[in-house]
């Protein structure tokens, strides 16, 4: 078991109705002037902005707006965020909307105090020293950034889509209620469900094989959990308690609890981010349904191991199954599951150009300058040979 | 799903050596002074003491001392540490030790602001809303106070044990290093483990029946992997990744992660206080373990299904077996566990006169004024039954 530090200082409001605490919550937290920041018209349609407003109004809480997010979110409203923050001496973002309204608004947060770019974070030419604090009413249950200390954002400058991570993107609080979810399209729920699943697969499925059995539990245990209501909430999209597991998990599954003493790199999570970089189109879950199996074939042909765990702890595989087996059955359970909740299984389905796959490997190597080392080796060429295999 | 609040705020220092880094933690939390709180002599006998005075010296963190605490933390001690901390205007209290450490900080922390006795806030006459931040290094695990909002303190003056919760409860920092546990004595090791799995059986085994596959996943891969990395650790003291995964389940099983969703209201728990709080020479984990499986049998006769379902997750138990069946087998197991692990199985073991039963079931219900509605309602009645059922 390795060394780690947890840190989840994120408070969790979670229930239904939730967000009609907002005006306490957010006089708890001592803010002065908050900017609210959202996405598109999701919001407005369902009345969920309307709400916030008036909860605003009625406590007296200052604010200015800045909506517009849109999936994958951009450098550019970024830096209108920044500079209507400065304007406005906003103390405390509010950020209404899923992972892309979150990470806009940690960096914003991340570039008000300081005069070059918050890009430089996400290169990895600056590192984060002080932000303004965040709060979030969730409306999708899919990127875990309620939870989470990364960040990221795309370069619509140079078409670079990168993360980064620091302790100061933790948010104070986040409201979390189902019911919000409710209207969620089944395509953008299966999205999430993708994504809630791949990060504590990219954190469990590691390089690093220390024993290692309550976080393997916790993390086997989550990924099960989301199998089971998966199913339901794409189903039943109005079915509560399938709906709130799934948002719980989303949060849970990317605050660092499913690797506390075990080391990962998450390489299909930085191929992925190369994917939808260059294809602005191509939601992040869904490009990580299609790429998953394929590195995972790969991963596992070099070392079946945790795969096998995967099989025998969250899909119920019999133990007389020897790890080859139970790797390559749990391999191949998980792609059934993605096709039954209408994921791709192609990068060609999600109209990637053939000619293009080798732009998508420079990317994701940042033009030569980095590998990533894992169960395999993930350079240019490896990563060529993962989007090949599965474009079509 | 039940509606929740999840805070858990302290931030973890978890690995070999880790309270090496003190003297930066401290810093980052702005100690200005300190009351260094500690239990009698083990921490001075290992060199622990020597370790921290010598940190604390060399990075000119001001401080006074106060050790004693007992097992069964008591008021008297909370008294001469607010008098100590009044005078010397501590603003910081670092408790070295485990949860009777933790616990009596945590009592001297919520004195200091007020002029009435802490014991209010345990017999919830007054409500905390000001406290000093506390810190810890931990060297047992056990009690999960260095992550939980509760704090048990015994009147020594009245003879009663009772606990209280509050936000406030909650530790700024917990160092967690699994090599200071090598030291624990086999007996208290089992106490440990004991305390760390009821934690969450009484979270997970509650009359809430709800539909909540996340939080029973985590709850019973908790259980199991306690179940396992429990035996290795009483048989190698010195196995430092069984070590490891106790003191992080510690921490866990007790911090509300594996009860969100769930309603829960610890019953052993709560006779197990009456217990200890009349024989102070009794363990809190050995108390639990003799408690638990006559508790768990008559509750399981009620209603079996979630023993059941602790059975099936943690104990491997075949879904062949029924609901009732596979609850007395999990009971049965829970109790074979406790005897490979050394603790006790009946009242009489832990030197308590059957005299004594009808003032233990009186305090557990505060003389006549309490009752808890479980999956079986647990009154005077029912809890001399429990303690007569268990007692030889």
């Amino acid at each position: 078991m390795k060394d780690f530090i947890y840190n989840t200082p994120t408070k969790i409001y979670f229930g239904a109705n939730k967000e009609e605490e907002l005006g306490n919550i957010l006089k708890e937290n001592k803010v002065n002037k908050l900017l609210l920041h959202y996405g598109k018209s999701s919001i407005k349609k369902s009345g969920l902005y309307d709400k916030i407003v008036n909860i605003l109004n009625i406590n007296n809480i200052n604010f200015i707006e800045l909506g517009g997010v849109e999936a994958n979110p951009k450098l550019s409203l970024v830096e209108k965020g920044i500079k209507l923050a400065r304007e406005n001496n906003i103390d405390f973002i509010l950020a209404v909307g899923g992972g892309s309204v979150i990470d806009s608004a940690k960096s914003i947060s991340a570039g008000i105090y300081h005069d070059f770019s918050p890009w430089l974070y996400n290169t990895g030419e600056k590192i984060l020293d002080k932000n303004i604090p965040i709060g979030v009413v969730l409306t999708i249950s899919a990127a875990g950034s309620e939870m989470s200390n990364s960040c990221v954002i795309t370069n619509d400058y140079t078409n670079d889509k990168r993360g980064f991570t620091s302790e100061l993107n933790r948010v104070k609080f986040a409201i979390l209620n189902p019911k919000l979810t409710y209207s969620v399209s089944k395509y953008q729920t299966a999205c999430g469900i993708t994504d809630i699943m791949m990060h504590t697969l990219e954190r469990v499925l590691s390089y690093d094989n220390c024993y290692n059995p309550l976080t393997d539990n916790l993390a086997f245990g989550l990924i099960k959990a989301v199998l089971e209501v998966g199913k339901i909430a794409y189903n039943e999209p109005n079915n509560y308690d399938a709906r709130a597991t799934l948002m719980w998990a989303s949060s849970l599954t990317h605050n660092g609890l499913t690797a506390c003493g075990r080391e990962y790199v998450m390489p299909v999570h930085q191929i992925e981010h190369a994917l939808s970089g260059t294809y602005d189109s191509i939601a992040h879950g869904a490009g990580l349904a299609v790429l998953w199996p394929s590195w995972a074939t790969f991963a596992s042909l070099k070392d079946p191991s945790r795969f096998a765990e995967l099989g025998y702890n969250s899909f119920g595989i019999s133990r007389n199954l020897n790890q080859k087996e139970a790797a390559k059955t749990a391999i191949q359970m998980m792609k059934n599951y993605f096709l039954e909740i209408g994921m791709p299984s192609t990068l060609k389905e999600l109209n990637v150009k053939k000619a293009d796959l080798e732009k998508i490997a420079n990317l994701y190597t940042f033009n030569g300058k980095r590998v990533i080392d894992d169960i395999i080796l993930v350079d240019y060429d490896m990563c060529l040979k993962i989007l090949e295999n599965c474009y079509e």
